[in-house]
């Protein structure tokens, strides 16, 4: 009778605790990458060609060349018209398209109008894994080599040899410009962490620069910071233009996708999020998991990157992300629309006799202030998603920029 | 042997079974509020009086009794000295300080200048549990009392009664403008959630109104949605304003303390929070969970409201929301700047002879929007917390706004 009891007691305890095992196993593993079962070590250690990576890694191999369903890429311009105006004098006003998946990158770069590829070899710096055996063949001289003398020399696209060792597959970076950067910030880059990695190795090129005017190298303005406010103050000690509009007069610089910059010090950034937590979750495939190589918007597969963490549904954070971009492109327009009108402005004044030039080099500088603040926020992929509440204030100061450029310049034609 | 096995399976088994259910239980439990134990049917259907309550709850009053220590209510004009100007011609030029603890709102409205006052009992209506009574007794004469012939009648601040079903505790709407508001939406409000309730008996104070021009009734400008945009349109669908601004000539509108407008659609309401989950945390007496009555930020006692879903730390948390409204402080500041210069420029234009008046009305008309989206986020409490971005957006379409009629104002007055 007790030996019964006992019996059923385990009858019942058993698979209880059995269950609750594999559920504890499953939730504490979810995040847990299966380690690499590729023969490492097979892999050459410049080996720039991602096909030969595939053999020892088909799973991540299909991932990426998922990218090549990522055809699209409209131009800039069909959303944000106003960007053309205020590009005017400069490359990006001849063509600027939103970029499709990164297996295109070099055919793309390829194809770019001439009139944007001034920079040279430097344009790309992000677009081959054959770029470092390049920097380090030519040393220096590459950044001052003509896009024409170095475009023959390179034949694949963004692939495995960017991120990772091929011994290890360790992440690690291979662009000088960041590690550059990162070592003028005082930080140890043999130190980095793996989730920092995660984040880093996109921000070889998910950020902005600028070529120094000599040397043409790439650099990174994060000296005094990575916030819009504190690259514009970079630039402005340095009294450093990359153009002047031929408009407006106004010397400007031209902030690239900084995607990586504005992830920074957000809500998902400071929780310990990494750029690949989202943009390239876990996946399974087969009994195996590994982290997507099809990099995109983490609203394209929502279940394995929202959800993982928010489990509101896939309805609700779409339509928090919609919400959010909406709010977004809303301001980001009249910040637009302040902007054209301060070149306009700018340009009847200087036009105009006896204007006065104290005037005019303020609302320049309004002018500049605004188109940086509002070009920062628009040309930076996710319409302020990786930084709602740091974006609209960006697009904030950009309004009200804008709008004090188009009153100094009025006023400085004699106009109150 | 065998049964000695047993035994020593058991003896893990159900220890650990024990201490998984105790989790579970203490696990799903944690949202759930404890029964009422107090003795349900003695306190009458009408008592006013909180400290009538209290001897049936003593946990819940000594919570209420905690807002005594909430001291302080510096004027809004210390840190926004801009909305002095904005509301020159206003009674709210006078004097306009932030609220102290909810006990203090009958001390407080009768401290207040009487130039406030012109909306007579009105401005008692959120003030006493007594309300109700006398909107009984008095009928729609009520609106129509000076706040003279009103005030004698009151000595009961806000308390139990102005949510609390004295029979079933259960929470319940008292105050006519929520329940219009409520009904013109086609809301049925004997079919509202408790989830519901427990952010509606905060909204029958925390959200804009107006006093309808003839009957002086409170009324919420809801029925165009409750969006800052929405209520606009709704004002000036019916042309209205409450008051002209002297200097810029402009018919304007207050908004008051838009919270439960501003929290609607926000990721905390949207992820199904209500007010009380924020602002009236469960916390521990005893051996007792109640849900706190000393109304507060969550700032304040952030183990209790923020950490019961956020895990990630009290620095963290604090951290996330100073930055965010650190954000927009500075972007709320260039919209005032900008609202107070909009305002000096119309009143030199409306001076200059000849000006032309088609301008000056878009120009004044630019100002009523500015001031209307500034002052909906300025006197919102949370500096913007309670919906981040939506706040952002309103903040940028101000400075747009403001600028706009700055600029149509100069042109106004033959200026370009």
């Amino acid at each position: 009778m007790n030996s019964n009891r006992i019996k059923k007691g385990l009858l019942i305890a058993v698979p209880v605790v059995v269950v609750i095992l594999a559920v504890c196993i499953l939730f504490f593993n979810r995040h847990n990458e299966v380690t690499v079962e590729g023969p490492i070590g097979q892999i050459a250690d410049n080996e720039t060609d991602s096909s030969v990576w595939a053999q020892f890694y088909p799973a991540h191999w299909d991932s990426y060349q998922a990218n090549y369903d990522n055809t699209e890429n409209p131009s800039h311009f069909e959303a944000k018209p106003y960007l053309q105006v205020m590009y005017a004098g400069f490359g990006f006003a001849k063509e600027y398209n939103e970029p499709r998946g990164h297996v295109y990158s070099l055919e793309d770069v390829i194809a770019v109008d001439p009139a944007r590829k001034k920079a040279g070899a430097s344009c790309i710096t992000c677009k081959s894994t054959q770029v470092p055996g390049l920097i380090e063949k030519y040393g220096e001289q590459y950044y001052l080599m003509s896009f024409d003398d170095i475009i023959d020399e390179v034949n694949q696209p963004i692939g495995c040899l960017d991120c990772h060792d091929p011994k290890t597959m360790n992440l690690r970076l291979t662009r000088p410009a960041l590690i550059q950067a990162l070592e003028r910030q005082g930080k140890d880059i043999d130190k980095l962490t793996h989730q920092e990695l995660r984040s880093l190795v996109c921000a070889q090129c998910h950020v902005t620069y600028y070529f120094a005017p000599d040397t043409k190298e790439i650099v990174f303005p994060w000296d005094k910071g990575l916030k819009a406010d504190q690259i514009l103050a970079y630039y402005d000690e340095k009294e450093f233009s990359e153009w002047v509009h031929p408009d407006a007069g106004t010397g400007l610089v031209k902030p690239r996708h900084a995607e990586y910059e504005t992830f920074m010090d957000s809500t998902h950034q400071s929780a310990g999020l990494a750029c690949a937590d989202c943009h390239m979750p876990y996946v399974k495939v087969g009994n195996k998991k590994i982290s997507s190589h099809t990099w995109q918007s983490p609203l394209n597969n929502i279940e394995e990157s929202c959800t993982t963490c928010h489990r509101n549904g896939t309805d609700w954070l779409i339509n928090r992300v919609k919400t959010i971009q909406n709010q977004v492109k809303q301001v980001q327009d009249l910040a637009g629309n302040a902007v054209v009108a301060a070149i306009n402005e700018l340009k009847i004044s200087r036009e105009a006799p006896g204007a006065d030039q104290a005037k005019l080099e303020e609302a320049m500088y309004q002018h500049r202030k605004a188109q940086w603040y509002l070009d920062y926020v628009a040309v930076t992929n996710g319409y302020g998603f990786h930084n709602p509440t740091e974006t609209l204030n960006n697009l904030g100061i950009a309004i009200d920029s804008a709008h004090k450029s188009v009153q100094l310049a009025r006023e400085a034609r004699g106009a109150q």
